[in-house]
């Protein structure tokens, strides 16, 4: 569990968490333990994804995947655990937060995980390999596989930080924009980079038949539309206090420009 | 989902988990959406530990295992998605209950799934295959891939039926022996009955050296053990309503006299 949770990474969604919380004017300190919680789940979700009855993966964030070190039985109850010890984290270590907005918090993470969230997605995704792949579809996977954890990361954020409910809709929108951004961008850098470059196998998609963004639309117009969608994602942003609204234009234009 | 969770079973922890609610004075409903939850997260256990890389069970509850009938891929996904949706139900679903007590429910059940839990004894069960494994060891498996769970039952049950701390210790003693009990009974069964009588492959922790109560002491002196656990269970209960402790009686009877 430490070997994959502490590999690196980028961390955004602990960070999209706790630059949330700060929007809406919470401490940093609240956010921490749903943060934590996240990066779990996410960890979670890479080991399952990495396994070879998934996407059959040797390489994560520039190391041997979990199942590599640890061999497969190691790697699906590290992640089981994962699943568990995210909830149980943010049940025994919040302190100063109303049990009503954690119960909310809870309900909020555990739909972006499965059967409508990121289990579904992968589940999708799975089957989608081989095969003809339309634009719809791609967008589902999408959704399911990133954007419903990217939003429960922001929407979690505004909640334990005492946020109100349009201020929730606004970064749910932002999230959601945010999301499809995310696996724009990572398709891109999927037949523009070297593994060396990504920390990760590039070009799988193509040898894995994969839905991709650059396959359904062309390079070009696949970055287009990631800047199309970093555009929508920070107008939502304008409601707020342009001071604690700016790490998260920062995040957007991060996301969009990233290299690996 | 529907095809593991549905597949019958025994549903010992759910009405454990609805008798330790009306043992202190709750309604059914209450413990209604946490009985399920376990249910779900036992199922989720059970998939993953048939798993090829795990147990590699062809047979589960008569009918061939998740993994046979829909492949690897979508039964680890199946088992993530009853992980979480185990939370989701509970923080969605539960009624006339307060918050407080919910965020108790989420540590107590989660703290039984993970690394401190069903994971950890699996992942000792799965490393103590083909080795000699001492009375210490076998008793870690147990308490961890079975008693932590049954425990987690009548605790939340207690706590949804707003039982006091005095109440929650007594039915924690319980749930231990009846944890153990169950596990013992399990392995005399395994090694007396055939596949047909008990719904899953018997015989198999002979075949595959793994550590069981009647391999270590005997096959008699197991079922004085069974016999003994029994006892020190109902014995906790001596301080309830008779009545409403009859369930709780009888299921420690039923558990060290069942038949498959």
């Amino acid at each position: 569990m430490r070997y994959s949770l502490l590999a690196g990474g980028k961390r955004v969604r602990p960070i999209l968490c706790i630059a949330s919380c700060e929007l809406v004017g919470g401490d940093e300190s609240l956010a921490m333990p749903i943060a934590c919680a996240i990066e779990m789940i996410r960890t979670a979700s890479l080991i399952h994804d990495d396994l070879p009855c998934m996407d059959n993966d040797d390489l994560r964030r520039g190391k041997p995947t979990n199942h590599k070190v640890f061999g497969e039985s190691t790697a699906v109850l590290a992640g089981d655990a994962f699943l568990s010890f995210a909830f149980e984290h943010i049940a025994c270590n919040t302190n100063n937060v109303s049990p009503d907005r954690l119960v909310r918090i809870f309900a909020e993470l555990s739909s972006a995980i499965g059967s409508t969230g990121l289990v579904a997605g992968q589940f999708v995704d799975i089957e989608s390999e081989g095969k003809v792949v339309s634009l719809n579809e791609l967008e589902y996977i999408h959704v399911h596989k990133t954007a419903k954890l990217l939003e429960a990361c922001v929407v979690c954020g505004v909640i334990i930080g005492s946020g109100n409910d349009n201020d929730i809709e606004k970064v749910r929108i932002y999230a959601r924009f945010i999301g499809l951004l995310f696996q724009v961008v990572d398709d891109i850098l999927d037949v523009t980079k070297s593994s060396t470059e990504l920390g990760k196998t590039a070009g799988k998609d193509l040898v894995s038949n994969k839905a991709t963004y650059p396959k359904v639309m062309g390079i070009d117009e696949a970055k287009n539309f990631a800047y199309h969608l970093m555009n929508q994602a920070v107008q939502q942003l304008a409601c707020f206090d342009t001071a604690k609204a700016a790490p998260l234009y920062h995040l957007a234009y991060y996301i969009a420009n990233r290299q690996n």
